[in-house]
């Protein structure tokens, strides 16, 4: 997500209670931390529309934020700026998640609507891009799963190969998910916008025996 | 594909040289009668428009036809009457193609558009059920393909965990196909109707290490 640069944007994440600022320092204790058996980390909040939504939606679960971008990072975390015990925000990059993240610390990754990066030479960008999959393998927990939506539909075509490349299972397709009611998800303004100019894909794949 | 039954069909399948009417007889023999080192076989052809395109474009390779019911049989093989020695037709079902065929014997399995049979009680039938994965995969060769068209969104996704599950491998995957130009590939009369409706899908898979 491209967007002009906010001013206010670093101070507001500096003095965000939600944002935690040393992630390195609760690997293994993100359970403890958030008080919950199973926690859910979203790469890619965007303005955060889904990590706040799925964190009301079911507070049972322990949610995790992840932003890299300041100024959007920023918007998020202005919507969501109570301390709760079961959400959290992280302002960076994704590529250090084995920095931040235990093996098996995590339960499910959420891909909502990632970056698509459409030229070929930025592939390794893409969240779905084998780098990126490695390092969901090793903190996922043995029976942790990925979900992922997007409108884009090349982006979904080649996670679909990449996925299997590595050798996570798909669980689950959809080729159309909006064309169905499916009450335990939430529909972002971003989504929204695209639902009406086509599908939206879906997949939720289950870490294999790799 | 459902149609009213043709008398003549019996008649003309039964005087019909390009079909072939035992099939059991030349079982690890296909290369020799079509004199071609590499065999495509089209599993349900309806009106044969794909395979007589295919066999019309790719003279230097063996086409097979396969089609169970009769009157849509026979309306292909009313297209197809000349006997050349590449090309062949079977009336039947393909639930037998392992007594057709030898092990690893055909190159590239073609379902072109394939009988959705939607309801979970029909699951059985579909062309891309376990049932058949396991003949397909005792007749193909060791770097075999299996390529899949469809306009059918669940038959595409229940067929894109199916092959998965039973340890094929995904090569290709188009979620719009004819949203770009392809010269290689025939388009049925059946394709052209259903392209304007809605996208195309298509996959490829290769017979994995199982």
């Amino acid at each position: 997500m491209r967007m002009r640069k906010l001013k206010w944007a670093a101070d507001f994440i500096a003095n965000s209670e939600v944002n935690v600022h040393n992630p390195e320092i609760y690997q293994g204790k993100w359970r403890e931390l958030l008080n919950r058996d199973c926690i859910h980390v979203e790469i890619g909040t965007g303005k955060g529309d889904y990590w706040i939504g799925m964190a009301n939606l079911y507070p049972e679960l322990g949610w995790i934020g992840i932003e890299k971008q300041e100024s959007v990072a920023a918007l998020a975390l202005r919507k969501k700026d109570t301390l709760e015990q079961q959400t959290r925000f992280i302002h960076g990059d994704a590529a250090n998640i084995d920095q931040w993240f235990a093996k098996k610390e995590i339960d499910v990754i959420h891909l909502n609507f990632s970056d698509p990066w459409p030229k070929n030479r930025n592939k390794k960008r893409r969240l779905s891009n084998e780098r990126f999959l490695d390092k969901y393998h090793q903190i996922l927990s043995d029976d942790g799963q990925i979900i992922m939506k997007t409108d884009n539909r090349s982006l979904f075509e080649y996670s679909i190969i990449e996925f299997q490349n590595f050798g996570f299972k798909l669980e689950e397709i959809y080729l159309d998910f909006r064309s169905e009611q499916h009450d335990e998800d939430i529909i972002s303004e971003y989504e929204r916008k695209f639902m009406e100019k086509g599908p939206i894909y879906r997949a939720v794949w289950v870490k294999g025996g790799k």
